[in-house]
């Protein structure tokens, strides 16, 4: 393990949920040290939508522009909430770089991290019942099974 | 979050195999600052034996201190462990409290998490393929999803 001595790449990957909030924030306070000396990745997708219920109430016909005006709403979306994950790391003392694609979460943070070579990620978790997860396949424990690098799920407990 | 400002205690919990040991030494290089300052648990599991084979080879009357050099031989083996586990953390510098219980490891890992107040659970994880993943439910899957506190998964890659 002579190549990891320092780990050099941290990864937050964040939602609008809160529990992805609280999973940031725990990772600054608790491994404040660790991630201070390190690069640290804010990273978030911006979900490919459903237009679905769009084009059954447009019959059929859904302006493109309605389309476009909804992609860049997502796009602001994501880019307020990567720069207030920002504010939040340099309240802390740390430096965020931020990303954003477009797609799938459980796909593109796996891809993610393999294409930054990533150390560490971190994912927030909803404490759910047993009942919810049985049918909830969640996109951490997705990203838990196939990334190859540590994953550290911070759960917000109620 | 207030009350966790500082990461308190936290738990590694190790077996005999490759993954756990890998799992400990990335923890106390790439968090080793994080983790100095904090309580810091190795915890392993002697589990209960399954003693059918024996049964059976001796023809259903397994002689009693058969079973107690079984039990006796596991408990020298996990301290054993647990000794190695220390000597690791002596190298970093940092000083470690050893446990061991005899049970389940899935349901004594969680057991233990909620009893020690333990605000991070480290874990080994081998990157299995998705078919044996399948079939296996892993001890490490099944902490992430039913234990409160943060969960930190560290794979080791062939």
């Amino acid at each position: 393990m002579e190549d990891q001595k320092n780990m050099k790449k941290v990864m937050v990957a964040i939602d609008q949920s809160e529990y992805s909030r609280y999973a940031l924030e725990w990772a600054l306070q608790n491994l404040h040290e660790s991630i201070a000396n390190n690069q640290l990745f804010i990273y978030t997708v911006q979900p490919i939508s459903d237009y679905s219920y769009l084009h059954a109430s447009a019959y059929g016909a859904t302006p493109p522009e309605l389309i476009r005006n909804i992609q860049e709403n997502q796009k602001k979306v994501a880019l307020s909430l990567l720069d207030q994950a920002k504010d939040l790391c340099n309240k802390y003392g740390i430096t965020a770089e931020t990303i954003t694609e477009v797609g799938d979460p459980k796909d593109l943070i796996c891809e993610a991290v393999e294409k930054l070579k990533v150390q560490l990620l971190v994912m927030g978790s909803s404490s759910r019942g047993a009942l919810k997860r049985a049918f909830l396949g969640s996109v951490s424990n997705h990203c838990v099974q196939n990334v190859k690098c540590p994953v550290l799920v911070v759960k917000k407990t109620a």
